[in-house]
């Protein structure tokens, strides 16, 4: 079945050859499926033409050599077009390609990387781009390889802020490995784009953030090579090649119109199509390929010796991240970024030591988590940080990332009411509820120098999307530094035989339980206190059995809103068994339910009712019943 | 105390005095609170006493004339600035000012609406000028009032993506009356700012989207005032000055430093700072007033004529999210917003109806729920639609929101894995635990179009941050047109007198859980279904009533992540009385276990364990113990 080129065509024709391959296999995949998006993949079918014709360098029977380019489809709607040049490369057969957007197929509607050459999940649109930065800098800085970083963008997600922090971070790390190409068809879901073809405008921002800019027609071949060139000649600066296209490109009742988006070509006028476009063909291209390289090792022999705190002293987790994260500096994978807030996540002890594996992604926390998505492409072990409540503002791109599978560490210092005057905006109450809901996170929150240290080194060996909340305020230390703690772990930090009630905390509600715990001892109320540093996945176990001890009575007191954070994990801990039965309980659960100014912490939270006192009372009123 | 502007004194001389007096209580409040951000304040003080002094019209003895100017302090940290401009014209005292940052005072570490001439909480960088946006289109589009609105932007801010989406948007709305002036200190929090001084690139970049830039040296009081008339005069574009300042301006010891941001003047050099500065001073100045107006009359009397279904017919509650927004349209005060996915929201039924009214938001999902927070701020029932999923993409706008006690309303379509082909990218799986985590938020999921309907009419009149998750797909109208629906309400779809189970569903479960249950009735088994539409509040006492009926044995499915969803919300409502108690149960929490790729609708429920099969299976487990 497959074809190679014709050799006696010219280029162009060649290219012509294949783009119209690329254009009837997208209306093919899109028909067979019933769904998905043709028009947006024909508009861009010219340019992945000679891109994949002429210019990427990429091992098709080798996806993880290092050495190869990288293709992003920030517009990831545009998967028909990908996944045809996939069969046009010889990567998958034709009769894959058309099982798109079925069942158990790898071709899903929008890329992931359950195919191994698609780096990352897209489909929420403008994410490529910052994620491309990630990689492009790890290509320029870390594993200076000559691989490129090509991305496809759609105009519609040039309104996306997150484009505009990718610009100017790529720009002021001078990132010349990376090539940016906008497929500019005017067109966006229900309409025009804001801009629609006024590739003068993309071309004056982009340049304005430091872009070298190259305006084509987007349909015309040899233009489009030209540009290629001009871009990788490029030095100093990434390029945008604005390329002007029509949507639907290729099929006369497809073109440029108007309510096509996201529609395959109706049912009757499938076959008009390929035949305007040229008919199927089954042409196989060589790419170029990048000498081969063997895979980058994984995993680190360095020796990582841990901060240690002595007991009784008083740290602030924050610190203890700052300095657990330096030692692991010692594997030459571990790299972090930050915020623009190093000097209170205390990043700065890492970037201090290790100048060259720390990425300053100024405040543009999208960028940031972005960033460490592209250093988990490229096998780093990346750790980003800011304040636990910034970390919102990239949510979307936490939960794609889970979706990419990626290998992300994120450290959110400054959480709670505990931070005191700085006031609501700075404090995280619902960063605990958004990470647990990430697929397949870990959470964890811990409340001692020496734990923290403990699990920032199991973050580093943790797949998938791990979340450390740090506390701004330094807090007592409770555990020696030789003692151990688990994904999925939890300590008993006070028990006795006739225990009446028990508390879970967490963080800084650790240690007011503990006060409070003093407290009720002198009074003759023994107390069972459990550390929940692992907020997700939870210690089912031990919390089941501290609840059986105390009658049911226990006492959860978190700094954070009440919903989905300790108090949703202690009741999903405690439904247990095959029968997933839940014990009677009398469950009080002392969260933040006001919302909170400012203040000194001690008076935020006794504010919030989460304090020694407020403990101590519900611990007192369980216990009298 | 107060004194008037020295009348002999030149403008200069006399916007002179004023910034001093600004630095000066900059100075004093931070030392008084022993915490903030005097440098940052210093850089701005100029700028803001010529704004004061001679431009904001504004009537500080009432706050909601709607004919006010608006100012909003997009770098919320340089808040004692903006106090000490309060004590300026006579809002606020002195021995009030003082009190910044103290438990109980209004003057929290960064602005919220506690005070009643704060617009929105800022604090979280990047918000005030996509707020702002909101508030001027709001002015030139709706109030048709002459009003201002002046923005201060930190330079850090400015590597915010959220920035940018707000300048693409405010230059394609010609929002001639937003003025942004942009405080370029040079210095963030940790180090340099990325551009540093580079005023021309910002200057570039403004202009490159859309707006017209003046460059001046922000410490010469007549480069502010001529930049200022400028702005005024500028017609069909937004204006950006932008202010080359010094951090820490008119302080020998503190101007231009590195590592003096957010720390108060040392304790012993205070006084020092202070008498460089010319010492203490208590002016009072008149600021310009607009003319004297009414607040707008809230709510309406409006009859809006709610959209009906038969009963038995199949609908999509997104359509019945359209068909209600377009029949509340029919209130003056509903505003509609959406992020270029109106044709799959059903927003646009509202858009052809009352084009007017409104905003396309195109693909900038931050910049769409703070144009919705700047309508709530003028006053305007706002609804903002997209992917469900999308909305992760402004989580810390809602978060800020809430802070803000902004009154907005967010539909998000495409719910779980229920979508089928696009893929999990477009997938809502985590929104329910996003929004309930939302400060005093309100959270539907209706599983029927009448009750969508009704369900759109409350969050019309719901203060705080309401949200409504639909679904893609046509569903059985179950409920009649004439029946109600309640904030923290809930539905007994089906009852017996010997029901075994309680299933507890919402949304696209619901119609699965019913079909489960007509084949378990076969079987002799009886369930008790209930519709959770409301899942914050919750209806506790059904729950509670419903878990005692079926000996504690439910199944709760929902089309969600396992976290932070119905699943937590069934728990807390089981929670009951006085004593917090939870009887014991037998819970199966049917979710989204697994990562979902695309597929028909009815595979990827199946293959996700939350279908009708899945659910008479828990059922039949359950009843079988």
């Amino acid at each position: 079945m497959a074809t190679t080129i014709d050799q006696t065509q010219t280029h162009t024709e060649q290219w012509h050859a294949l783009a119209q391959q690329l254009r009837v296999d997208s209306v093919r995949s899109t028909s067979a499926a019933g769904s998905g998006h043709p028009t947006s993949s024909l508009s861009g079918a010219d340019l992945m033409a000679v891109l994949i014709g002429k210019y990427m360098k990429y091992d098709w029977d080798h996806p993880d050599n290092p050495a190869n380019d990288h293709l992003i489809f920030s517009k990831g709607h545009a998967s028909p077009l990908l996944y045809a040049m996939y069969k046009a490369v010889g990567a998958i057969p034709d009769e894959e390609m058309l099982t798109f957007r079925k069942f158990g197929s790898r071709l899903q509607g929008h890329p992931t990387p359950a195919i191994p050459y698609v780096d990352v999940a897209t489909g929420s649109l403008g994410q490529g781009l910052p994620i491309a930065v990630g990689i492009a800098l790890a290509g320029k800085y870390l594993d200076k390889l000559p691989y490129k970083v090509w991305v496809l963008l759609g105009d519609s997600e040039m309104a996306e802020g997150s484009i505009w922090e990718a610009c100017g971070t790529a720009s002021h790390y001078k990132l010349d490995n990376m090539i940016a190409i906008l497929d500019m068809n005017r067109l966006g879901q229900r309409g025009t784009t804001m801009l629609e073809h006024h590739g003068e405008i993309y071309a004056g921002r982009a340049a304005a953030f430091g872009w070298h800019t190259i305006e084509i027609d987007g349909h015309n071949l040899e233009e489009i090579d030209q540009a290629y060139q001009e871009a990788l000649d490029t030095t100093g600066q990434p390029t945008m090649i604005i390329a002007k296209t029509l949507k639907g490109r290729g099929v006369s009742f497809l073109e440029d119109q108007l309510d096509q988006h996201g529609k395959p070509v109706q049912a009757d006028k499938g076959d008009a199509a390929i035949e305007e476009l040229g008919g199927e063909s089954n042409i196989v291209i060589q790419t170029q390929k990048p000498e081969p390289m063997s895979p980058f090792p994984k995993g680190s022999n360095a020796s990582v010796e841990l901060p240690t705190y002595e007991l009784g002293a008083k740290a602030a987790t924050r610190v203890a991240y700052g300095d657990a994260l330096k030692a692991l500096g010692a594997r030459e994978a571990v790299v972090a970024l930050d915020g623009e807030v190093s000097n209170s996540t205390y990043a700065e002890k890492f970037a201090k030591e290790y100048p060259e594996r720390f990425f300053e992604m100024y405040i543009a926390e999208q960028q940031l988590v972005a960033a460490a998505v592209g250093m988990s492409v490229r096998g780093r072990v990346a750790f980003a940080s800011s304040f636990a409540a910034f970390f919102s503002r990239a949510y979307d791109f936490i939960r794609m990332a889970a979706v990419s599978r990626a290998n992300i560490r994120i450290s959110g210092s400054h959480a709670g009411v505990s931070i005191g005057e700085d006031g609501p905006s700075q404090m995280a109450l619902e960063d605990l509820a958004m990470m647990r809901a990430v697929f397949g996170s870990t959470v964890f929150y811990p409340s001692d120098a020496n734990q923290t240290a403990k699990l920032v080194a199991l973050m580093a060996d943790t797949d998938g999307i791990s979340y450390i909340r740090t506390t701004r305020a330094s807090t007592p230390v409770i555990y020696g530094a030789d003692e151990e703690f688990t994904v999925g772990g939890s300590r008993v930090v006070r028990e006795s035989e006739n225990d009446q009630v028990t508390v879970v905390a967490a963080g800084i509600t650790l240690h007011e339980a503990n006060k409070a715990c003093e407290e009720l001892a002198g009074e003759g109320i023994n107390v069972r206190l459990i550390d929940l540093y692992s907020v997700k996945p939870v210690d089912g176990e031990t919390l089941s059995s501290a609840a059986e001890a105390t009658g049911g009575k226990i006492v959860v007191v978190e700094d954070h809103y009440p919903e989905g954070g300790l108090g949703s994990a202690v009741l999903k801990g405690l439904i247990k068994g095959e029968n997933y039965e839940l014990m009677p309980l009398k469950l009080r659960h002392l969260a933040v339910r006001v919302m909170p100014g400012s203040g000194k912490p001690e008076e935020l939270l006794h504010a919030a009712g989460i304090d020694a006192d407020c403990i101590a009372n519900a611990v007192r009123e369980l216990a009298a019943q």
